[in-house]
C-alpha cells in the first residue's frame, strides 16, 4: 500500500470462489476485513487502516500507543502480555527483579512477519491457506515465535486460524493471547443480539454492571457510550469446542467466532456501540486469559507458561452466515451445547476475574 | 527521497514561474522550503532534514523527539496540543480523569497524509494548489483531521496555506495551532529587522527580557546566543488581517508572513540568531494560542474548543519581496494598521501569557 | 532486504576476493557479518536481523529497546553516550539543567547514514572502500557527525573501520564511543581461548566475580549461562597499538580485533555463552570509555570531550586466521607486547571501574 499511515504495508487478498478476507503480513499476520456474500466483516475504526508499525509508538500515551493503530477485524493482543498498561517485576537474565513498563495489549500486532507464504491444499477439502511468522524477541527478554496458518476451503464461508507460538528459549515463558474479533454493521445494529453457550458472565467496569441485564440485546450507533466489558465462561461440545455469533435484528446474517475452551478458556465481550465515528464495534474474544494487568492474572493463575521450545495451539474461526436457516442452525448449535442450563450471572464485578 | 533520514519521503516540488516551493506529504503537509527570484526561504536546521517520521520518536528525551525532525520553513505544531512536553489532566471515554504526558508541539508534523493532490486551478486567479488529508486520530482519543490547500497564483511571490481542521468526533474537542514558520539568510543578518503593527509585546523568557530593547533589530549568527521568544498581539485590518515582516539590513529583500488575528490571535516571535551550525534562525508564528504548556493556555482561555463536526478555518500567507520599493510597500502597508498607535511594550514575564 | 523486520534495509556486501563482509548504512555502518575461507565472523542473536530501526524503539523496556535491534559482528554504542539506560542532568540551550533519560547503548546504531559510497582504492595498496556519514543532531542537542570508511586490501583476511567523529557545534561536546564486536562459532566453542596483553582485570558483576580465574578459557553454550563482563587495560606496542584474540579450541582459527589504546583505552570484554537460542556470543570492545553509566563515566574523567568543530579519530580492525600457524603469529605478537609483564587481576569489582 502507498500514502499515508498505510505506505508500506503488504496486504494479501484470499479469494476462495465465496468469500474474500485480506491479510496483513505487516501487521502481524491480523486479518483486516473479510467479505462474504456482500457481507463486510469488519468495523470502521477511528483510525484511517491499517497503518504501518513504523507510524506507531506503543509506549506513547502512558502505553496506549498501540490504539493508534487498531483497526483490524481480527488483531491478535499478546504475546507476552495483553491488556492495559501497567508495570510489572519480572526477573531478569542476571537473576534481578526488574521492572518493565508492559503496554496495552502486547507488541505482537506491530511486528512484521517474515516468511510469509500463500499455499493451495488439496487435503482433506481443497483450501488457501496463508502462513507467516511473527517473532517476538530480543536478546535478554521474550523469544516467543508465532507461527501462523489462515486457510479458508474453497466456496465456504469460514476463515479459519492455526496459530503455533512456540518458546524459543532455553527457560519458560509467560504467554498472554486473545484474539480480539471486531465487528460491525451489518451484523452490528439496533435490536442485534449476542448468542452463546455461557457458564457465567461478569461485568468489568460500573458500565457493564449498569448493562448486564441487556447484555444480548445490542443498541443502534449512540453518542457518548461507554463501552461495557464482560467476562465470560462458555460451556462447550464434548470436544471442548464452543463458540459466540452476533447476528442482526432480523435473524439473518451473522458472525460466529469458534474456539477450543480448552486452548482459549477465557472469552471477553466489548460493547462499544458509540457513535459510527467514534468506533461502533462489537469484540467477540476468545483468549488464554482476561486483558487485566499482567499481574492480576498471573496471581489468578490464568497466565500460560510455556516451557523451553514448547509450543501453544490456538485455533480460532470466523464464520459468516447470511440467511435466516444458517443463523438458526447456529441458535440450534448453541442451544444444544447450552443443554438447557442457566448461565450464572454475576451482577456485580467478580475480585476473581476483575484486575 | 532515498536514503539516511529522508528515506521513503514523499516531496512535491510546485513552480509557478517564478516561485518554486517543495510540500511533504510524509510530513503533515508541510512546507519545506520555497525559492524566488534567487532567494532562498527556509533555514539550516542542526538536524539534516527532511527527516521521515518513522526516525522520529516524539517522547524522546522527555518528550522533545520532534527536534529531531524540526528543519522545515513552515511547520505546524498541533493539533490537540503545542508548547512544551508536560503532563495534561484529561477525561477518558469512561469519564475518568486521565493523566496525559504531551510532547513538544505535538503530533500533527510527523503524520503522513493521505488524499494527496495537485490541481490547476483557473479561477478567481490562475493557480496551482496542493492538498492533502492530515489525521490526528485514535480511538478513545483526538479525532481531528486537517484538511490543507497549500496554493500560489501563477507567476506570484506567494504562497497561501488554507488549512481546514474538523473534530470528526460526536464529543467536542480542544484545539492549538500554530504556525512555526522559520527563516534565515538572505532575510535574517545582522541589522535583519523585525516589523509588525504591534499592539503589545511580552517577553517569555529571561533573556527575551534583556532583548526586549532591541527586539526589532537582528543580530548576525552568534555562538553561545540563547534563543528569545516573544509573545505578541498584532494590530489588525478592518478585515482582521494582519502581517509581520522580517527585512534584511539592505532593506531591499524581505519575507512576510500574513495571517487573520480573528482565526489565529496569537502571535509569538522566536528569535534564535545562534551560530549558523546551531541553526541560525528567526520565527514569526501565529497561532491560536500561545506555545505555553496546555493546561496553562486552558487556564487563560486561549484553547480553540470544536464541537462535534464542527471546523476551523485558518489561512497563512508567505510573501517574498526582493526589491527595496516592494519592501517599503510593506513597511507602508504595516504602517496604515498600526495608524500611529504605539506599541504597549511588556518589559517583564507577564502572568496571563508566560506560561 | 524486503519483509519483515529486515523491510527498507539497505545491505551492501564487499568482496575482496578472499574475504566478504556485509554493511548496513540503513543501521549507522555497521557490519552485519562477515565471511574468510569458509569461517563466518557473526553470532546468532536471538532477535532475527538486520532489524530496521522504524521497528525499534530505544525508549522501550525502560530504555532497553536498542536490543531489539541488536544482531551485528560490529555495532558501535554512542556517540553522546553508551552503556546502560540511566538519568543523566545536562544543561540546556537556556544555560539551565536538564534531566536527560540515557537509552542503552545510545543511539548511533538506529540511524540510517547519508553520503553512502563504494570507492576503489589503489594506494597504498589495492583495496575496497566503504564510506558514509551518519548524524546525531538535533536542535538544541548533540551534534555529533559519525564519518565511516569501512575498507579491505584485496586478498587481505582484514576488515579496517576508520571513523571520524566530528562535533559540528559551536560548543564542546561528550564523547562516548564503544565497538561492540561479537562472535559465535567457529571461533567461540568449548575451549576457545581469549587473549591479550592484559595490564588489569576487573571484574564488573558478580558472575564476572565468580568467574575470574577461567577469565580466558570459555565454555561451550550453556543454558542459563549469565553474562560476565570484565574491564580490561591491554599492554600496546611502541605506537600504542594493541589487540585482543579469540581462538577457537583446537588453535587454529581465530579472529582478532586490534585497536588503538591511546584511541579507544578502554576494553570490555563480554561473555554471553548462554545456550545458542540465547545468543551464545563473547563480545571483544574496545571503547573510549567503560560502558557504564555515563554519570560515572564522567565523573572517573573517561569521557572524551570535543572542542567545536573538533574531531576524534578511531580505528578498529577485524583480522581473521584460518590456519594455526597464523594464529600461533597472533600469540607471538601478543607475548612480545606482554614482554614478560604480570596481568594485575583484581578479584573484586573496582569503584574506579565499575559504576
Amino acid at each position: 500500500m502507498r500514502g499515508g499511515l498505510c505506505d508500506g504495508i503488504d496486504l494479501i487478498e484470499v479469494r476462495n470462489g465465496a468469500l474474500s478476507f485480506r491479510v496483513l503480513p505487516t501487521r502481524g499476520m491480523q486479518i483486516l476485513d473479510a467479505e462474504y456474500a456482500g457481507l463486510r466483516v469488519g468495523w470502521d475504526a477511528p483510525v484511517r487502516g491499517p497503518v504501518h508499525p513504523k507510524f506507531i509508538n506503543i509506549i506513547e500515551r502512558g502505553g496506549l500507543g498501540w490504539l493508534q493503530g487498531f483497526s483490524e477485524t481480527l488483531v491478535r493482543c499478546g504475546l507476552a502480555s495483553n491488556g492495559p498498561p501497567v508495570e510489572d517485576v519480572m526477573i531478569d537474565n542476571q537473576g534481578n527483579e526488574s521492572r518493565e513498563q508492559l503496554t496495552l495489549h502486547g507488541r505482537i500486532a506491530n511486528i512484521p512477519a517474515h516468511q510469509v507464504a500463500i499455499e493451495v491444499i488439496a487435503e482433506p477439502e481443497p483450501a488457501i491457506c496463508v502462513s507467516g511468522v511473527v517473532d517476538e524477541s530480543m536478546l535478554f527478554g521474550t523469544q516467543l515465535r508465532l507461527e501462523s496458518r489462515i486457510s479458508t476451503v474453497l466456496g465456504s464461508s469460514r476463515i479459519q486460524v492455526n496459530d503455533e507460538i512456540v518458546n524459543l528459549k532455553t527457560a519458560p515463558s509467560e504467554l498472554e493471547l486473545l484474539y480480539h474479533c471486531n465487528f460491525s454493521g451489518p451484523f452490528l445494529e439496533a435490536g442485534a443480539q449476542i448468542l452463546a453457550p455461557i457458564a457465567d458472565i461478569t461485568p468489568r467496569n460500573e458500565t457493564a454492571q449498569q448493562g448486564i441485564d441487556s447484555f444480548s440485546e445490542c443498541a443502534g450507533p449512540t453518542p457518548g457510550f461507554v463501552e461495557q466489558v464482560f467476562f465470560l465462561h462458555l460451556n462447550a461440545d464434548a470436544t471442548g469446542r464452543s463458540l459466540a455469533m452476533l447476528q442482526n435484528a432480523a435473524a439473518d446474517k451473522a458472525i460466529v467466532v469458534r474456539a477450543d475452551t480448552a486452548q482459549l478458556p477465557c472469552f471477553t465481550v466489548w460493547k462499544n456501540t458509540a457513535a459510527e465515528e467514534a468506533g461502533y464495534v462489537l469484540g467477540l474474544e476468545p483468549g488464554t486469559d482476561y486483558p487485566n494487568p499482567r499481574p492480576f492474572e498471573r496471581h489468578k493463575g490464568r497466565l500460560v507458561t510455556l516451557g523451553p521450545k514448547e509450543s501453544y495451539h490456538a485455533q480460532v474461526t470466523l464464520d459468516i452466515r447470511d440467511n435466516a436457516a444458517a443463523v438458526a442452525e447456529v441458535q440450534a448449535e448453541i442451544d444444544t451445547i447450552q443443554a438447557g442450563r442457566q448461565a450464572v450471572v454475576n451482577r456485580e464485578r467478580h475480585p476473581d476475574l476483575c484486575g
